[in-house]
């Protein structure tokens, strides 16, 4: 991951890109690389979204937005100094807080518990 | 990297919800999750979005936001086979030849060829 | 829909919100009421996002996140000088020239063309 | 607007491509198109995003993009049997009681004041 971060930042400065990198900017990025991975799967329904009956294209494709999406998602929290392994380990742990096993089990009412 | 796909597994193992994890669904999470990242940044200008300008309590918010991302695209990533680091170092060598240094440098244009 | 218009200008001019008010800032925040719509749907099936199973709840919520698209389009439309109901309009007579019938009748494959 | 409502009624029924218009998937597709007019808006910055600055080629794009989220905000509530005038009327209303003039004017920080 380290080595990831190396590259972007390579890359950027190479071509003068900074400039453009700012946060705002990179989350402007980032929501539009999820917006392409979105388009691949709008017309899916769930079964056919699952690996084993993804087209060999689509699979392709997903993988190249995938890697836009966390790209750009790197770059972003190297911009803001974000260590993205820790604050995804810390946010396992308030999960585990805040959905326990025996409550969240099976559970769509308390999975969608946020948005009721 | 590996860790934290196998502490999510355990997780959606432990409260039954590898039902709801379809790539389908782990997408529109993965959407919404940038979509309360965007709400973050969205009126304040460029120079305000900077991690030295930006208050203490919305560092904290972007922590949480920018864990939730990643988490998905973990998850997402490995319910689709993907390997996440090779997927972003193939699509870096992509890039190195889709934005040659000499054409690209602070080059707004060339850097939106795809949108242009 | 000028009524609607005038509304959201007097709204933002009495608190001279008018500055937050640029194009890309709307645009990001467009954004992020559609990730909020999209988390009242992310758990939910095909079947259960349908308008009979929904929840009095949900129609709730997404009623008030589909008003909340609906207001910044305006808005972002007004500070453009985009007519929305002449861009519909337009892009229906293109749609039309682009998918026809014949051809994409019943057929996801074409209906996905563009991500083929 | 009503007839933009019965122009993609008939436009899906034609094709056959009710099935695919649930609501789920419209709100996928709703965010797409979200995305691709994040793209066009990524990388300038508030000024540049401005009707008067923008390139030709930017605004023609920017008005089908517009135009696709409007139509499929139209789809999706024609889908939920909800009245998009109506819902925006109302939230007009919600947004004066929660943002009352003499305490939002031009004040970013009330103005964000569900983001703190």
């Amino acid at each position: 991951m380290d080595n990831l971060q190396n590259k972007l930042r390579l890359f950027a400065e190479e071509r003068d890109w900074d400039n453009y990198h700012t946060p705002k900017n990179l989350v402007m990025a980032l929501s539009g690389e999820i917006g392409e991975l979105t388009e691949i799967f709008q017309w899916l329904n769930e079964d056919e979204s699952k690996i084993e009956n993804l087209s060999i294209k689509n699979i392709e494709r997903v993988k190249e937005e995938i890697a836009d999406v966390f790209l750009y998602l790197i770059r972003l929290s190297d911009k803001l100094n974000i260590d993205l392994i820790e604050v995804a380990n810390n946010k396992i742990e308030i999960n585990k807080i805040k959905y326990p096993v025996d409550l969240s089990k099976n559970n769509a009412i308390k999975y969608n518990r946020r948005n009721e």
